[in-house]
């Protein structure tokens, strides 16, 4: 596969539609991470996974039957929470109810300044977006930060919008542009990849989503594979913006050819 | 008054914000309404109103104390239907239960094959978002109407998401361009002037949005003023897209000016 005839000293992963499809692992996933770790290659999971909190990743993966350590998981939650710290924001926080204990340690009083958007699947309801748009509207500076761009994913075969799509009604309705912290921005591959000590011409990303994923690591000079499993159509393969590396059925397959090549 | 230095011939009126803000009836409105009438200036109601069918709108009006006859209110519905029927859609209704009715001879057996979205209110729930993402994705040539562009309204004294701020969501998530049938539409703005046979330029509009019912307005050749009630903010007057040709206290004081003018 041409994407592969480069070394790849350093994979990323994205979890949802590439290791598991809801609470279902993709076949042969399993396998193939433990391959990769086997290996020794560096492996880092990143992921925009926002509805439940960072440990809670973690102990997904590893009772799923992947063995993964906390460190190689990236999520945007803790940089969310790191920027609202450090920022002295007091956040209306659009998320679901397991992903509120993610913000524990973080200032909630009003007057609020603030609204985090992620995953927040049941929580996006009208009350809950009038009252994000009401925060928006009336502060001085607002502060709008979205935890991704997605559009939508798959889960048990079922669509669901994602943070992205809510992203744009706030923004629409009051004015704020978004800052995203997650997948395709720029800075949280680099937080990947630094962590792993791997140039971006030396990485891969192997994702399902087309712009977020393959895109967005592209977009730093990571090479971006695409797997069929997850939310990939095959009208991805026509997508005048972003063209892929190269495609693979799954992670098995992925792995096969990176470990091919590898020479540790 | 510089907006009514040339003939009035005939006034569009936005009804919520305008003439009464949820049940209560703003100050001055109903008088307002009946010396247009009495002087015989020939008014129509060009309303984004779509939470309930248009007779429900008529009748509200008149239980609230106006005087108005059917054919004078324009509401986005009614269009929908006739547009749905003429060319065979069958929608996926994001509607009030209440607003259902309006829609009642509309097919709708599956695969559907469009979403009609309205001021849904509490029927905006990620259910239903995600339904209607799910028709827009999975049909072959899929439609999207929207009944307006808002982005919010203020309905004692709370901010409520409006249709376009969904629209947006649909729209960014599909990738299907939303057809709009309503304010700020030309089409619509037009249908009203023609029924008064009045000519644009010969018009005015009173609204409390800026943008969709001033904007709007102004885009065809009919002068449009603000009034500052409903959902009326001082920013309005910086808005550096649309500057209105006049603004008013409230419906009264419009109608005192345009009555000093008027010689039937």
């Amino acid at each position: 596969m041409s994407w592969a005839r480069k070394a790849i000293r350093g994979v990323l992963l994205d979890l949802s539609g590439v290791l598991f499809d809801g609470d279902v692992v993709i076949e042969g996933s399993i396998d193939a991470v433990a391959r990769l770790s086997a290996a020794g290659v560096p492996v880092r999971f990143c992921s925009n996974e926002t509805s439940i909190p960072h440990q809670a990743v973690v102990d997904k993966l590893n009772k799923l039957g992947f063995s993964v350590r906390a460190e190689q998981v990236f999520t945007p939650g803790p940089c969310v929470r790191k920027v609202l710290i450090e920022r002295g924001l007091r956040p209306f926080l659009l998320v679901t109810k397991e992903a509120e204990a993610e913000y524990s340690s973080v200032q909630q009083t009003e007057p609020l300044n603030c609204v985090v958007l992620s995953d927040a699947q049941d929580a996006f309801h009208y009350q809950n977006l009038n009252k994000a748009l009401k925060v928006l509207i009336e502060c001085d500076k607002p502060t709008l930060i979205a935890l991704g761009r997605g559009k939508y994913y798959r889960e048990k075969g079922e669509l669901n919008l994602d943070v992205g799509a809510f992203a744009k009604v706030l923004e629409y309705a009051s004015g704020v542009k978004a800052e995203v912290i997650g997948k395709p921005e720029p800075t949280y591959f680099n937080a990947a990849l630094d962590d792993m000590k791997v140039a971006a011409e030396d990485a891969l990303m192997i994702g399902d989503d087309l712009e977020n994923d393959v895109g967005g690591a592209q977009a730093v000079g990571i090479r971006g594979v695409q797997v069929r499993t997850g939310k990939f159509m095959p009208r991805d393969e026509q997508n005048p913006n972003v063209t892929a590396d190269g495609r693979v059925a799954n992670l098995a397959e992925a792995v096969d050819v990176i470990l091919a090549q590898w020479t540790s």
